[in-house]
C-alpha cells in the first residue's frame, strides 16, 4: 500500500542520509528489511564487536605458544612464558571465525549478488576464513602439536579488510608500486655494480696482512652484498671503509661515490617519486568524500520526492518539510547538527524544499565545529572585578610558564649534581622543599585562574584540563609522600616503605612535572603550528599506521614461525630498528649467530632485506609524503589567517581542503543514482 | 666628438650584450677606460688566473704543516709528511693576496663609489684580506712558529664570494634560516625534555646488577645528551636501549617516542620546511636570470639607437642594421648563435631595428642547441646497403647489450668460484680466455657500428663515444697482456712482471667491462630519466657543492687547529660519515681517546655536533629539496613530450623553466634602466 510504500521511503532516505554523514557509498540493498539489517550492522554496538573481534583476534598472538610476553626480555632472568591448554586459544579463534562469517555474510547480502562479483575485498574475505577455518581444523586434529600455522599469518587481513581508509591507502601504494619498483631495480643494479667492483678492488692478495678489507667485508658475493647493502643505511659507515682507507686513502672514494650515489641520490629519489605520486593522494581522497556525502543527501532527496503525499508538481520534484522533520528524528547525528538543521528548517517559510534547498540544509554538515567558551562569571565586587583582570590575564599565563621553566632548571641542576653521588649519600632534602613550594604554587595558579574564569571556561580549554589534571595529580602525590615519609627536612632519606620507595616518588613527581612544562606549546606561534600539524598528521596517518602494523604483524609471526627457538626478542627490536632505517649488521649477525643452520642463515638475511624494503624505504618514504602534502598545504593556509582568536577551529582534513574542493555537479550526481544497483528511481 | 661618442656606445653596446649572454649585471662604469678594463677583467685569461689562484690558496692546506697528505692513512706505516721551509708557502700565499688585491680594487673601481658602499660582499672581501695580511705579517715575524693562523680558515671565503650562484644560494638558504632555527629549537626542547626523562628514569639504583644502562648510557647530564643525540641519527640504535629492554620490556617505549617523535617527525619536518621555502628558489634564480639578459640586450638597444648616426626620428627610437653588424662582429660569443644572429639579421628587409625587433633577434641566445647528428655515409653497393640496415639498426645495439650481460655474468661467475682460493691456487685462463673473446666482440662491434654509421655520426653519440673510448682502451690493455705474458694456456698464471701483475691487469680489464656496461642506460626509458634529472641536478648542484666544500674546508682547519696532534684522518672520515648523518659514537670517541684534556674533549663534541647540523641536517635537506623541485618538474614535463626523438636537447637550467617563466615588461626595463648608477640615458 502508499502507507507502507511511504514508510519504505521514509526509511531509505533516513539511511542515506546517514551513509552520507558517515561517508559510505549507498550502492546497498534499499528494501525494508535489509535497510533494518543494514541499520543494525552499522549500529555502535555491532560495529563494536566487530572491532573487539579483531583485536581479540590479534591480541592471540601474545598468549599463543611460541610468544616472548615477558617483563625481561633477558633470557637468563625471564620466567617461562605460561603455555595455554590446546583448545583454550583455539576455542577464543573459532567465537572470532563465527563473529567474521556473520560479517561478510551480512556484508554480502548487503551489497547484492551482482556486486558481491565485483567485490575482491569480500571475495578474499571469504577465502581468508576458509583458509582460516580449514588450517583451525589441522590444528585441532594435530592436538595442536602442528608446527606451520598458516592462520596466523593471515589475521592482519582481518584488520586491513574492515578499514576502507585503508583499503583506499593500499590502492594508492598499489598505483605507486611500478615507479618504486622501477627505483628499486635501479637501486639493486647500482649494489650488484658497485658488489663486482669492489670484489675486484678489494681481492685477494698474496700478503696476507694487506687484505684486511677482504677478510672482513668482501670475502665472497653474499658477504659484499650485505657489507655494501648495509651500507647504503650507513650503518657500518665508516667502519667498512677503514681497513681500505688506512692502506691507500685512494680506496675511500670509492665508499665516498657508492653512498653518494645509493644514499643521497638513489634513495632520495625514492622519496621524489612516492611525493610526486601521493601529491593528489589526500586531495583525491578528501574529494571522493564529499562526492559520496553529497550523493547521500542528493538520493535521501531523491526517495523523499516520491512520497506520494508529495503534490505532483511535474516541473520540479522536491520534498515536504514535514517529511524532511519526519526524517531528520529518526536520523541517528551529531545533536548539535540536527538541531542546527532542524533551526534553519523552521526558519525557512517555506512548504517545500527543492533539490538545491535540500543540498544547503544539509551544509551544516560540512561546517567547522565552532567551540564558544562559557563565559567569565561576572562578579560584583570591584576587588574581584581587579581579581579577575589580574589573574585571567595572558601575562598571568606566561608567569606560570617561567616559574614551571625555573622548576625544570632547579630539578636539572639537582640531577647534574647528583649524578655521580651513590644512593645512599643521596640527600632528597633540597629536591624534596623546592618540588613541594612549587607544586604550592601550581595549586595556587589553577585556583586563580578558576576564581577569575569561572570553572567552566577554565575546563573549556584543553591546555587548562591538562594543567590542571597534573598539578592535581602532583598534588596528590605530594600529600601521599608527606604521610608515609613526613616533612621534608635536611638529611631527610628515608627507607624503602609501601608501595613506592621515597626516592621512586620524588622522580615520578619530578617527571610529571617535566611533563606538565609542555603546556608552554601553544604559547609559541612556531611550536602550536607544528605541534597541529602533528596532530592532524596523526589523524591522518591511522590508515598509513595501520597498514604498518598489518605488514609488522604478519612479518612478526612470519619470523616467529621461521626462526622458532632463536633469540625471538632480538628479532623484534631489530624489526623496529630497522623501520628507522638502521641496518644493523651486528644485531643481524647477532641474530644469526643462533641459527646454527645455514639454510636459515640465508632466509633470515632476505627476510630481513624485505622488512627493511618494505618498512624503512616505502613506509618511511609515504610518511614523509604525507608530512610534506600535510605541512606544506597548512604553511600555505596559515598566511592567509590572521593568527589569533579565540574561537578554537576543530579541523579534519575535509575542512583543511575545502577551498580546493569541487562540487560535484547535478548531472554526475543523478548519473551515479541511476547506475544504483538496487534504488530504482521513478523518473 | 661625435666620431668618439659613437665609438663610445659601439663599445657600451659590446659590453652589454656580453653582460646579456653571460647573464651579468650591467650596473658597472661604462666609459671608455672603464670598459676596457670591464672586458679585461672578464676575458678568459683574468677570469681563469683569478680561478688558479683560488684553487691555488684553497691546495696550500694539503702541503702546509699539519698536513696528513699520504697515501696510507695508518700512523704506523705512514712516512712523515713532507714538511716545507718556512716562507715557501708564505710567499705563494703572497702571490695570490696579490692577485686577490688587483681582483677587489677592479671590482670596486667598477662598480662605482657608490655601489660600493652597499655592497657587503666587496667590503667583507676587503676586511678578508687585511686580516689575512696582517696575519701573514704576524705569521712571517714569528718564522712561522705560530700556532693560530686566522687566514687560513677565512681562505674558502675567496671561493665563495667569486660565484654568484653560491652568493645567492647563501642569500636563500639565509631567508630559511628562521624557520629552520625554529625547528632546531624544537629539536633541542625535544632532545632536552627526554634527556630529563632519561636521567629520571635510568636512575642509579641501590642494586649495581639492575643500572647497566645507567652505566653505560645516562651516567650524567654530557653522557645523556650524546647518547640521544646519537640516538637521534640511529647510530647506536638498538644498542642504547638494549639493557633496559633486557630489564623491562615497557622501557622501549621511551626509545621508541623518542625516536618516532626526533627521527620521524621532526627531522622530516625540517626537511618539509626546507623543501617549502626552497621551491619556487630554482624558478626565481633562472627568472632573474632572464631579467638580466632582457636587460642587457635592452641597455645595448638604447646606446646604440643614441648614435649621431641615426635619422632623429621622434616618435620611436631605433638601430641601424649597419652599427648592429659593426657591434655583433666585435661581441665574443657562441660562433653558432652570432651566425644565426648575422644570417637573420641579413634577411631582415628593413635598415633599422626597432626595440621588439632587436629583442627578437637575440632571442636566439635562449634557444635550445639543437644538434643533428651527420647522416650515415649512402653506399652504392647493394651488399653495403644491406651491411648498413643490419648494423645500423637498434636490434644490433640490443645483441651488443646481451653480449657486454653475457660478460658480466660470466665474469660473476668466475668471481664467485674463485672467491675462497688462495691467489697461488688461481688460475687465470679461464677468465683470459673469456675476456679475450669478448673484446674482440666489441671490437668488431665498434667497427661494424662505424661502417653502417661513418665516423661522424659514429662519433656524435655520446653512448658511442663512451663505449668506444672503453672498446679501445680495453684492446690496449689486451694486448699489452699478450705482449707480456703471452696468450693464455691452461695453467696461465705467469709471475709479476713489468708495472703492474697479469692479475692486476686482468681485474682493470674487468672493472672496466663492468664501467662499460653502463651504456645499457639510455636503452632503459626510466633509467635514461633518472640518469638525466641527476646530470641536471649535478649542474645546478655546483653552487650547493661549493658552500658545502666551502664548509667541509673551514671546518676541516678549524679541526687541525682544535685537535693538532691528535688523530686527524679519522676526524677526516667521521665528517665524511657525518655528512651522511650517521653520528657514529664510536669514531668521535676513538677521536676523544686521543685527546686527553678533558677541555679539547668538549670542543670537540661541540665541533662534531655543529658539523652534523650544518652538513648533514641542513645541507643534506636542501639537497633533497632540490631534488624533490628538479624531479618533480622533470617528471611533469615527461608526460607532456613524445618519448624518443633523434634530435638532442641540450637542457640547462633557464631552458627547462622556459615555459613557466615571464617575459620582464617594457616598463620594468626601463625603470631599471634609469635606476643604473653610471649610464645617462639621453630621454
Amino acid at each position: 500500500g502508499a502507507g507502507a510504500d511511504n514508510d519504505l521511503y521514509i526509511n531509505q532516505a533516513i539511511v542515506f542520509i546517514e551513509d552520507a554523514i558517515q561517508y559510505r557509498s549507498i550502492n546497498h540493498r534499499v528494501d525494508s528489511r535489509s535497510l533494518w539489517l543494514y541499520r543494525w550492522y552499522y549500529s555502535r554496538t555491532s560495529q563494536w564487536i566487530l572491532s573487539l573481534t579483531i583485536t581479540t583476534i590479534l591480541a592471540l598472538a601474545f598468549i599463543e605458544k611460541p610468544s616472548s610476553l615477558t617483563i625481561t626480555s633477558d633470557v637468563r632472568y625471564r620466567l617461562p612464558a605460561w603455555n595455554p591448554p590446546c583448545g583454550l586459544t583455539e576455542s577464543i579463534e573459532l567465537l572470532c571465525f563465527l563473529v567474521f562469517m556473520v560479517d561478510v555474510s551480512v556484508k554480502s547480502y548487503l551489497v547484492g549478488w551482482e556486486e558481491f562479483w565485483k567485490n575482491k575485498w569480500l571475495m578474499a574475505y571469504i577465502l581468508t576464513l576458509i583458509v582460516s577455518l580449514t588450517d583451525w581444523i589441522v590444528s585441532l586434529s594435530f592436538f595442536c602439536t602442528e608446527d606451520v600455522r598458516i592462520r596466523r599469518i593471515l589475521r592482519p587481513f582481518f584488520l586491513l579488510q574492515n578499514s576502507s581508509m585503508m583499503k583506499k591507502t593500499l590502492k594508492s601504494i598499489n598505483s605507486t608500486l611500478p615507479e618504486m619498483a622501477s627505483v628499486v631495480l635501479l637501486l639493486a643494479v647500482h649494489l650488484s655494480l658497485f658488489t663486482m667492483f669492489a670484489m675486484l678492488l678489494f681481492a685477494r692478495t698474496k700478503d696476507g696482512q694487506q687484505d684486511k678489507e677482504w677478510v672482513e667485508y668482501f670475502r665472497n658475493l653474499p658477504d659484499s652484498l650485505t657489507s655494501l647493502l648495509v651500507l647504503l643505511t650507513t650503518a657500518n659507515n665508516p667502519d667498512v671503509m677503514i681497513p681500505a682507507y688506512s692502506k691507500n686513502r685512494a680506496y675511500s672514494i670509492f665508499f665516498i661515490l657508492f653512498t653518494v650515489l645509493g644514499n643521497l641520490f638513489l634513495m632520495n629519489l625514492l622519496t621524489a617519486i612516492i611525493y610526486n605520486q601521493f601529491r593528489g593522494y589526500l586531495l583525491k581522497s578528501v574529494q571522493s568524500s564529499l562526492f559520496r556525502r553529497r550523493l547521500g543527501i542528493r538520493a535521501a532527496f531523491e526517495v523523499l520526492s516520491s512520497l506520494k503525499e508529495t503534490p505532483a508538481n511535474a516541473e520540479q520534484s522536491c520534498v515536504s518539510v514535514e517529511a524532511l522533520l519526519q526524517v531528520l528524528q529518526k536520523v541517528e547525528m551529531d545533536a548539535r547538527c540536527k538541531q542546527a538543521i532542524m533551526r534553519s528548517l523552521k526558519m525557512c517559510s517555506c512548504d517545500q524544499l527543492s533539490a538545491p534547498q535540500f543540498q544547503k540544509l544539509f551544509e551544516e554538515l560540512d561546517k567547522d565545529a565552532i567551540r564558544q567558551h562559557p563565559p567569565s562569571p561576572e562578579y560584583q565586587s570591584h576587588f574581584m572585578q581587579k581579581m579577575q583582570f589580574a589573574f585571567g590575564h595572558p601575562y598571568f599565563g606566561y608567569l606560570g610558564n617561567v616559574v614551571a621553566l625555573a622548576n625544570i632548571v632547579s630539578i636539572c641542576v639537582v640531577l647534574v649534581m647528583d649524578a655521580d653521588k651513590q644512593p645512599s649519600e643521596r640527600d632528597d632534602f633540597f629536591l624534596g622543599a623546592i618540588n613541594c613550594f612549587f607544586i604550592l604554587y601550581y595549586l595556587l595558579e589553577m585556583l586563580l585562574k578558576i576564581l577569575a574564569m569561572g570553572l567552566r571556561r577554565y575546563l573549556s580549554y584543553p591546555s587548562n584540563r591538562f594543567d590542571g589534571l597534573l598539578t592535581v595529580i602532583l598534588l596528590v602525590l605530594e600529600i601521599a609522600t608527606f604521610a608515609v615519609y613526613g616533612f621534608p627536612h635536611p638529611g631527610w632519606r628515608p627507607e624503602f616503605m609501601g608501595l613506592l620507595s621515597l626516592w621512586d616518588m620524588v622522580r615520578l613527581v619530578n617527571m610529571l612535572i617535566v611533563f606538565r612544562f609542555l603546556r608552554i606549546i601553544p604559547n609559541m606561534k612556531f611550536m602550536a603550528l607544528v605541534v597541529t600539524t602533528l596532530l592532524d598528521l596523526v589523524k591522518n596517518l591511522r590508515a598509513f599506521a595501520g597498514i604498518l602494523v598489518v605488514v609488522f604483524y604478519a612479518f612478526a609471526i612470519a619470523g616467529i614461525m621461521l626462526f622458532e627457538g632463536a633469540v625471538v626478542p632480538m628479532g623484534n627490536i631489530s624489526m623496529i630498528s630497522l623501520l628507522f632505517g638502521h641496518f644493523q649488521a651486528e644485531v643481524i649477525y647477532c641474530l644469526l649467530y643462533f641459527l646454527s643452520i645455514n639454510l636459515l642463515c640465508r632466509w633470515a638475511k632476505i627476510y630481513f632485506v624485505a622488512w627493511w624494503l618494505i618498512s624503512s624505504v616505502i613506509w618511511v618514504n609515504l610518511f614523509v609524503a604525507l608530512l610534506l602534502e600535510n605541512f606544506i598545504h597548512k604553511w600555505d593556509r596559515r598566511c592567509h589567517r590572521e593568527p589569533l582568536s579565540d574561537i578554537e577551529y576543530q579541523r579534519t582534513v575535509e575542512l583543511m581542503f575545502r577551498d580546493v574542493l569541487e562540487e560535484p555537479t547535478e548531472e554526475e550526481l543523478m548519473e551515479k543514482l541511476h547506475q544504483h544497483p538496487h534504488l530504482q528511481l521513478c523518473r
